[in-house]
């Protein structure tokens, strides 16, 4: 298992509801891929959603968020945190 | 106080120690902006670095990487967080 942090971009005027479901979405079927998803932040102003995750690959990551309908544009693995 | 995720990009090659000198004088001066920097997640494959931050403002924000010499380049409002 590794850490990634994978960002949306687009997301602009996303309202409270729609984050929590898509960010909901991903909790139900995160299970299957061997992801976790720990966080997520959103900034419906420049539209970017940032999700923190654990997972077997950023492959696996990838796949649940098209799974449920809104692809990451990008998945960083993270070498270093603090 | 709000929560806000900064973003750097150019960072490729960041070594572990660099990360971790520039974090730490992050953490050195955040205080006297009032700031707080909760987390740092680093990608140095893609250069990019994502801190999560407690602050009155993003100029705050802005301002504690500018004196430790490296300006983020995005500083996201995060209005929702899960």
């Amino acid at each position: 298992m590794a850490t990634f942090m994978d960002v949306h971009h687009g997301m602009k005027g996303l309202t409270p509801e729609q984050f929590r479901q898509a960010h909901d979405a991903d909790l139900a079927v995160e299970g299957e891929e061997g992801v976790h998803f720990e966080h997520a932040w959103a900034d419906p102003e420049s539209g970017d959603v940032f999700c923190l995750s654990e997972a077997p690959s950023a492959d696996a990551v990838r796949r649940v968020h098209e799974r449920t309908g809104h692809a990451a544009d990008e998945v960083h693995p993270v070498a270093y945190s603090a």
